[in-house]
């Protein structure tokens, strides 16, 4: 079976296989219009990198090509919300067809194809097979954050290469918050000016931006989050905000008090121009206004705006944003766009038209589908978040509170968004905190419900992972560097060894670990580190047949070996940790590795010998390994839990499964 | 004492060091021009990736930089041979400064303070220092050849980057050969259209690479071979060959008849039009005609040049091509420019103002110096032969035949180019094949000959290795994906095992492994294999120690480890080489390897157990590691001869040294 992520919806595997050789070529009929050409000459430049065979670039005669790729009609230029992007792809030995209603479809079918090529002892092949495949949801997305730290134009490019391999098909562009407002807009030219440290996107890099993800199948929308996170809009136009300035842009993380005054008409009458002139920018339908988070201290502190909620029988701030988001909405629509906005816009006064994203939760969101809204999920989706890939492959856009909908409620979750929220993340670490979990999101909003187990998804998504080093995206390439630049000269093998069995700490956790600004570098081990340590997974799994009984030799060897480089590690990289003002923070967790390399080592003795450990010495141990879970240098030792487990196994046989 | 490379003229240490913080800045004064203040912002960016910190861009306040660069002049904005690139960096705790005569001087220092940066217990910091520095010779190039291969736009560029971090100061663009014709001309457009498979340098990409390279104080001078190495003017233009046409674009390698006619005027009018769009396109005052290795077919062949060479009284065709050369060195003069060509040009009647580029030696180069004439080595700098760095090192320019020259004559010689011929390499992998063994070259032609010991070349070498990673070469992060392609899923572990201790057959060698054309993958282990492999350097300079007695406990521990290793790494990897058409040729080597892990441990055995070995043994295991120094896949496994040693050492005490 191919390693293949997302899923399709159904896969039934043929005899035999389909040699891709140095004369594949790819023949297009149909009418899927210029976009197809262009999407079978990237196919093949990646099939081309993916081998490492010089494949001719160009459409080959399709009575004689390999792969045939027949599509009915040509999909809008910029795609759209709900388009066709189904296809069939059926391979033979002989021949491999691509049928798809919509070029978008084609461009579906392509990526499965590249998925499915791998080396096999005849060569690169195909397996034969037949693939009926169209996506359960319809908007699957990926928001950046590019205020908090800003993204070049490469880093965008390249996840939304990274994004099109997963076919995911938004981009939530984050692009104005209280750290920065990244796009030139030049009605107001002084929201970036004064805005963006000179860190923006020009209207020609967004138009660039939007081709480069229409090409591959995606929308953009952006988001410019208002009435609060709006501190950066302030500087240039301080007019705009609840109480008076100057205004700086904010260098912290957190929630902050300057919010848009929305009871000076002056404001809509910018934000009129401002979205008109963005909705001319931006050709998705669809405008985010962001609205989360007001948390109303400007509103209270001004006597003007508590006379005017007064005066409009107004009983809140909520009642206030509400009537913002009114007015704002009536600029969207007159711009010809439809309103998406957080939870918190959620109002009954709003017209079902609008799209809620949910950062509540699924309970949230079918409220909304109850009330008639459409909604996208992204609770569970925070890639900032620091969480293993299994945790947000669980969360389902239709799992807890919309288990009761109708039909039709169901019918408004739209499907979900990913969120990279960039407080802790730097163009140079970005894409390892969206990659590879990412695609284990994109299968859940891709593929069936009824989705594999765990391991399938892992091993998959590890596939894919290694598959993404082709399209540029730098979430393994970086690794080694960054580990260089740690340990200074002397080689990494030591490092590594740390390196790979910590895990940032999760959810909000690392603030407690430093006093961040915007220019706090990030240069640490937590931020080389991978979200989720592929080698403490693997060892767990390994330790878990272990303690079961159930391992074999190959298995019993392996866990030794890690424990035995453990055990041993700390005395290696001990003078790359006194010599590197970096590491010196990591050193308890290197000293703690070592004792759990030893310890781990002496459980397995005793496991093995089938003896029972003294009472005094596991308790010793365990409160050990209990000390050597904590959180230090914003890490965690990921392989305590598995030692843990020898530890508690080697108390004797009433312990085991 | 810092990882220096090239080793600057004078270095003295001083007490304490100097903080990178991230209020670092530089202030600049003199009369550098705009481009000290351009490369100060790359500087301030490279330093900045190098250390994970973000630090303001922009030239700071010279009353308070941290960094004062100091320019008594400005370089011209395209540079020339000879000029001053001399500096001078004194580092204090509290201060840096930085002077230069020229721009060209302060680009110099400004990377020798990037590579003084390393992370130390108080931050990222430089050593209080002074240094003195200034080229032993003026002329250090690389030569990359983008006929046989192509190499897009982003491979020059970045091997620019890598080129000005080592100092050297020449691009030689091999533009066109028999594979191809890889510059436009708009005066004979059919020598691109026809002449390139649509792979080519615009002129506007052209100019755009110039301009990068001289912002960097790097030289392009181009070479359009001639006489010979013609074959892809030919597709376009057959009328200029010596034998009727059409001709077609090579695809093979080797020395190939097709030659232009020298006796016909017609070719000479072409010739003065094309070099005269040329010498405008490129600024240097250089302009490389190639002249070797015709082999005189087509004109033997041919009764009217025979007639020729008759009427004009020529006795061979070398006389022919020195009327040839006489010719073109009148168009080369005619449009402002200085000729150079390879060994092959030189001759009597040239005028002494031509330069030589010798690859057949310095025998050849002195020589050519004594007679008057300048030239630059290039024998024993070609990457493409798979040499260890070392070997490289030793050639030095005034080496051999220059040590009776005359002072004056010595001038002559101005300095070197490592020659990275394409045949065997491609956009994926040449970065891999200059780097970093162009930075001990480098070295050889910036520094003193009286350079250190091959340890601290290696161990400096690979320190600058490491920092190329934050100018974008993928020297180093190519190795795992192209790994991961070999072994398809499952991981590298075992592949990289074998991969680390294998190299690349030597000199010409590779040809007899396989049938080679411009479309062969490069895709092989032998692609993604090192020319040097590291590991097995180490290895044998640890099995020295072992079999003289002088090894400690660590280096036998590693010894014994990697043994091991190995012995079990062809069961570990039988797998997978059964599984990838494309690792199947290299299961003899995968074998040997275990077979050198059995055979080393147990004669590790034997040498620590101070026993000797029985004869019958030890002639059958000498005899097994023979068969295993045979390169096989293109491949040679380069640690049987430390296995050697260490069976050897078995014999008994007679042997040690």
């Amino acid at each position: 079976m191919p390693n293949l992520m997302p899923m399709p919806a159904r896969v039934k595997l043929g005899q035999g296989q389909f040699i891709v050789s140095q004369s594949f070529s790819v023949g297009v009929s149909g009418s899927g219009g210029p976009r197809v050409k262009r999407a079978v000459e990237r196919f093949l430049g990646n099939l081309s990198r993916q081998t490492g065979m010089p494949i001719p670039a160009g459409l080959g005669n399709p009575s004689q090509a390999a792969l045939l790729v027949h599509v009915e009609q040509a999909s809008k230029e910029i795609p759209q919300l709900g388009e066709d992007e189904s296809y069939t792809l059926t391979v033979t030995p002989s021949l491999a067809k691509l049928n798809a209603r919509t070029t978008l479809g084609a461009l579906r079918g392509l990526e499965t194809f590249l998925q499915m090529v791998s080396i096999r002892p005849e060569g690169f092949a195909v397996p034969a097979v037949n693939i009926e495949d169209s996506p359960r949801f319809p908007w699957r997305g990926l928001l950046i954050d590019v205020s908090r730290h800003f993204m070049p134009l490469e880093v965008i490019k390249r996840n939304l290469d990274g994004m099109a391999a997963v076919k995911l098909n938004v981009l939530h562009w984050h692009l104005a918050d209280n750290q920065g407002f990244r796009v030139e807009s030049r009605v107001f030219p002084k929201l970036q000016e004064m805005g963006s440290d000179e860190r923006y996107y020009t209207q020609s890099n967004v138009r660039d931006v939007i081709q480069y993800a229409a090409e591959r199948g995606i929308r953009v929308i952006p988001e410019f989050d208002m009435p609060g996170h709006t501190t950066a809009w302030f500087v240039g136009y301080p007019e705009l905000a609840s109480a008076p300035g100057p205004y700086q842009i904010e260098r912290q993380w957190g929630i902050f008090d300057p919010t848009m005054d929305p009871t000076r008409e002056e404001t809509y009458r910018f934000l009129d121009q401002f979205i008109g002139e963005m909705a001319g920018l931006f050709p998705d339908a669809y405008f985010h206004i962001g609205g989360d988070e007001v948390n109303g201290k400007q509103w209270d502190a001004n006597p003007q705006i508590q006379r005017f909620k007064r005066s409009h029988g107004m009983k809140s701030n909520d009642d206030l944003q509400a009537y913002f988001n009114q007015r704002v909405l009536a600029l969207v629509r007159k711009h010809g766009k439809i309103m998406v906005g957080w939870d918190e816009i959620l109002h009954p006064d709003l017209p079902k038209e609008i799209v809620v994203q949910s950062w509540r939760g699924q309970q949230s969101l079918a409220n909304a589908a109850r009330q008639g809204y459409r909604g996208i999920l992204s609770h569970g989706y925070y890639l900032d978040l620091m969480q293993p890939a299994s945790d947000h492959y669980a969360v389902d856009p239709m799992g807890n509170g919309a288990a009761d909908l109708s039909l039709q409620e169901r019918a408004r979750i739209l499907g979900g968004e990913a969120c990279m929220w960039s407080e802790y993340v730097s163009p140079e670490t970005v894409d390892s905190r969206i990659w590879p979990r990412m695609a284990a999101i994109a299968e859940r909003l891709w593929s069936s419900p009824e989705t594999p187990d765990t391991d399938s998804m892992y091993r998959r998504m590890n596939a894919v992972s290694e598959r993404l080093d082709w399209r540029g995206l730098e979430h393994r390439s970086n690794y080694t560097p960054m580990l260089d630049r740690l340990a200074g000269s002397g080689g990494v093998e030591a490092l590594r060894a740390l390196a790979d069995v910590v895990e940032p700490v999760k959810e909000y956790e690392r603030a407690e670990f430093g006093s961040y600004t915007s220019a706090t570098p990030l240069n640490r081990l937590v931020d080389a580190a991978r979200p989720e340590s592929q080698t403490a997974r693997e060892f767990a799994r390994m330790v878990a047949a272990v303690v079961s009984g159930q391992a074999d030799e190959n298995t019993r060897i392996k866990v030794r070996a890690m424990l035995t480089l453990w055990r041993g590690n700390h005395a290696r990289l001990l003078p790359q940790l006194e010599n590197s003002a970096l590491l010196k923070e990591v050193e308890p967790l290197s000293q703690d590795l070592a004792m759990l390399g030893t310890v781990g080592l002496q459980a397995l003795d005793y496991l093995e010998a089938g003896k029972r450990v003294p009472d005094d010495w596991r308790a010793q141990q365990l409160a050990l390994i209990e000390q050597a879970k904590k959180p230090r240098a914003a890490l965690l030792l990921m392989v305590a839990a598995p030692v843990q487990k020898l530890v508690e196994a080697s108390e004797g046989d009433s312990r085991r499964p």
